[in-house]
């Protein structure tokens, strides 16, 4: 069977947003739509001038006997700024506020198109790393962890609190919690992180930085490395945080409980960024 | 600016794949892309025929002033078919065997190309279903839950067997676990789930039912009622289940720790199912 132009732009587009980052060759989509390359190649370009222009992302083309096309998710900076500035609006209402400072947060974490946004913004700012795998830690992180593991096309692996035996042998370390100062534990299943992995560590929150320090010093005893650390909302810290080198969506800066305000601005997100399309 | 067809075939595919079951007004597609309403309907005949011959989904009509187009994920039959025997021999490794004679499934509830399967398949089965939102017990269920979500673009919500103070507050249940017949304690967050809300279940292992019925319990606690129950993987239980009517893509019907082996087969996914394409 033969497919005509229009029926490949549909499939192809479908293909490509369920692979991104796959270096898929001309032939496998020549052989699949029984079209010559010629016809592929001119197909690609429509594809990619369009995600450029609606803003889905871009694809990278590889010459050669090896070569391919792969599409890479990326955002337009107008996007970028629209979203983030809806979810500080979703996150300033004051009926997220729970006693002790605490937000409500749960009902975005749980939301899907909000969560797909989240996933595709975090993974566009690091799609031209080196990324093999996303450690998160459970449960709240979870979400973020997946939803950024579907944009980048990776495995997504989860530290618990706990120790439960459907994860076989684990490695577990104790840290300090950067707030409260409280020792904790987290624990890695052994076999979930091959050694020398380059490890993208993601959160729902961060503030002082020690969870996610946790994660950095049990990457340690997997020999793996910190490929990037992303999070979606950071709150302000009067100290230094145990982590610098991070990317965040969304800024807490201030909770007035009596007041019922809750501060949120935008994240470094656009911070020294340009992989912006 | 007005767009030609190949783009719109390309940006239209992005986006009724973001928005699954959702009306849209073929007016949103005409002034989006500056085009004659006559254009758009082609277009979406191009697009409704593709995806049900490539096995995305279908596309349905609505006509009248109201009317418009709604994405629907489905799969064929040799698709599912192929890919729950995958997944049967994925699980049936050996090398998943843990003392006691649980199963290793940590990669697989990591995987994020197998998870964006379980979701299209779990979800192409209640598609056509009055679904509010979806339902899973922390952690293992989270990853499956979150993905037929996304696929189902209704939201989720976590059960938690903790009480934490950022889920403001909770409605607590006392259930049995079925198999180990062990008192435990699950909650929900209150302002998580609306009254009378419509509700899919969703696990990644079943045995006796005892969880997904705690679950169903803690359901009639906000007045709110079960649509569906579907589970990744279903385990063969001797005595009669806490839960009939359910949906598996995998049967576990013997682990041999002595032999090292694991029997498995499709579970109940295509048992009196017309949903396929």
């Amino acid at each position: 069977m033969k497919f005509r132009r229009s029926e490949r732009l549909v499939d192809m587009t479908h293909f490509l947003m369920n692979h991104p980052r796959e270096l898929v060759s001309l032939t496998y989509f020549s052989q699949t739509y029984n079209s010559a390359k010629s016809s592929i190649s001119e197909d690609l370009v429509i594809i990619k001038d369009t995600f450029e222009n609606q803003g889905i992302g871009t694809l990278q083309t590889l010459s050669g006997a090896a070569g391919g096309v792969k599409y890479i998710p990326k955002v337009k900076k107008e996007q970028a700024e629209e979203f983030i500035g809806r979810l500080c609006k979703l996150i300033a209402d004051p009926e997220r506020l729970l006693p002790g400072g605490y937000l409500y947060m749960t009902d975005l974490l749980g939301d899907s198109q909000i969560l797909n946004e989240v996933g595709k913004h975090l993974a566009s700012a690091v799609a031209d790393r080196d990324i093999d795998v996303i450690m998160t830690v459970a449960t709240k992180g979870i979400p973020i962890a997946q939803t950024v593991a579907h944009h980048l096309n990776v495995p997504f692996i989860i530290v618990r609190r706990d120790n439960k035996v459907t994860e076989g042998s684990t490695v577990s370390i104790n840290y300090v919690s950067g707030s409260s100062k409280r020792l904790q534990m987290m624990s890695l299943s052994k076999r979930s992180l091959k050694e020398g992995a380059k490890v993208l560590i993601v959160d729902d929150f961060m503030k002082a930085g020690g969870t996610v320090n946790g994660m950095v010093n049990l990457l340690a005893e997997f020999n793996a490395t910190v490929a990037g650390i992303a999070v979606l909302v950071e709150s302000e810290f009067p100290e230094e945080r145990l982590v610098n080198d991070y990317i965040s969506l969304v800024e807490l800066s201030d909770v007035d409980l009596k007041e019922k305000r809750i501060n949120v601005s935008a994240g470094n997100y656009f911070t020294g960024r340009t992989e912006f399309l």
